[in-house]
């Protein structure tokens, strides 16, 4: 009988082998029933024996439930009643893949073993499960640069440090956008209007990108975006940043039209107009965006979430406000 | 021995309810540990048995597990060896909620039981862990409204009914902020210089907010935000957007002198004063909403995250440009 401790103490954080632990029970495969029943009496003590493992020659065999042995003649030997070449984890696989290979299986415990098949330890499902909830529940502060390791109870200071940098980060970024406003000064000169509707399109623009990016993030997360579906997600949020575009684009419009005629600017029908084409193109091009950053990070081998709110606002402000001021540089005369 | 069908048809989705199935075994106090192990392998044929719970006049009143059974004289009866009392969970009860009551039992299987105590079925562990995994994998959907059922493979014309409710509500409040700009439509044309720092204001405010926001989606989401602790956490979020506005403010503040400097615009020293506290003004006021959104939501029974990120933007676009282009307004000559 072991204590649960670590069994691999300087494992990587997020892996399989942080959450190892030694195993309570293991057996030969030549073991008499009957004697493995006391072994479970003893070990019983001191841990919570859910399986006996089959172990020959350090290799993992076998494994044994409650149940098999409940059931089985005493005299058997464990080769018998043993269920053979059992499904293990290796300590270097990450918690979200371990999920991937556990989410038919959902044993209490699994075994972990080296490449070459020795048991190491077991991990618990739940201590798995529980890592993967943390994962997963620190996700949405990934995408706008929170530490995965900041909680609520984080002093401030420490918060600062790690939350600041990403903010540095976004500032230099908002510069290519006030860098794109700069462009049309002119234009601004002579209609002052259009500086009210930058937040409009710039906050539309944003939205609709990242609620493309975060069904994408989630397709990441639970495994459901194949390579092969790649083409057919961007299609789809081409298609829905079109609509949606089309949609709040003649909403806004509606509003810059009533806007100008009661503010007495001139030429209100082609401001609606450029509008509805600014709004259209940016939602568009958003939608794209959304789904190509979290995809770009992974590629680069990134976490896809990892301040993806940024490289996203960045992309929607320059392309939505860049079109909007070019589009009624142009148009409006 | 009864399949693996659901135990409550009717249920709430996303409560126990609807992930209870019915219990494969169950037992009289007075059965024997011999007429048990039998029932056990004749129901072992059908349905996975891990749990043999212990029923008297329709109540829980005791569960054995494999182990017991296995160590125990075989003419006791189950009185002998159950867990009296067991913990039990009840239909109406969330998800979220049995995860708590979860947290240091893991089970592989939880009775279920009404009111009364009587048993209605048994719920496994890694249904609720899926569900709740599920459940926080929609987070970040949620905040910009997108539906926790939309997934990467959902058709386009049905996630544009989906989203596009939300990107209305998202324009409407985008004109509040527009509002706001047109209010200073004097003061933007003589300084046209203050439109392009327009999205630097917002971009840095909205995301001081947003980090506040998810840390406290996350705290609500883990159970990590009691009532008493969040005068705690609105002064720390205060104190972080006070200095991460101080630090980026000085960065955009270089920014704007430069380019008030280059750009032969007159006061280029009191613009980038006004830069530097709209910044600290709007950070730490966005510190503060981003914490107060998702607790105000909660306390009026909606879901803590829907829509947050909308609410959140408002605050943070109205008084980032409010105040940025008040203080111009006043300041600047």
């Amino acid at each position: 009988v072991s204590s649960e401790e670590p069994a691999i103490p300087d494992a990587t954080e997020h892996t399989v082998g942080a959450l190892t632990v030694t195993a309570p029970l293991t057996a030969a495969p030549t073991d008499a029933v009957h004697a493995v029943i006391d072994a479970v009496r003893s070990a019983s003590q001191g841990r919570l024996v859910t399986y006996v493992y089959v172990v020959e020659d350090r290799r993992l065999v076998g494994v044994v439930t409650m149940r098999d042995l409940l059931l089985a003649d005493a005299s058997a030997a464990l080769t018998a009643i043993m269920l053979p070449d059992p499904f293990f984890l290796t300590p270097e696989t990450t918690v979200e893949d371990a999920m991937r290979a556990m989410v038919h299986r959902h044993y209490p415990v699994y075994p972990v073993c080296d490449a070459a098949g020795c048991l190491l330890g077991v991990v618990p499902g739940h201590a798995l499960f529980e890592e993967h909830a943390y994962e997963l529940s620190a996700q949405p502060g990934r995408m706008v640069g929170v530490d995965e390791d900041e909680q609520v109870s984080t002093p401030w200071p420490q918060s600062l440090k790690l939350r600041h940098p990403w903010l540095q980060v976004n500032l230099v970024t908002a510069f290519a956008a006030a860098a794109v406003v700069g462009l049309f000064e002119g234009t601004l000169e002579r209609i002052v209007i259009l500086a009210a509707f930058l937040p409009v399109l710039a906050g539309q623009a944003g939205n609709t990108g990242c609620q493309a990016m975060v069904v994408t993030l989630r397709g990441l997360a639970l495994d459901e975006l194949p390579r092969s579906a790649v083409a057919r997600v961007l299609r789809k949020e081409a298609t829905l940043g079109l609509f949606n575009g089309l949609l709040t684009g003649l909403s806004a419009a509606a509003g810059m039209w009533i806007y100008a005629t009661v503010t007495g600017t001139p030429g209100a029908a082609m401001l609606a107009a450029v509008v509805v084409l600014a709004m259209v193109g940016s939602c568009l091009l958003s939608g794209v965006v959304g789904v190509a950053v979290p995809l770009v990070l992974k590629r680069l081998g990134a976490d896809p979430a990892t301040a993806s709110s940024i490289f996203l606002t960045t992309a929607t402000d320059v392309v939505s406000l860049g079109l909007f001021l070019g589009l009624a540089a142009l148009l409006v005369a």
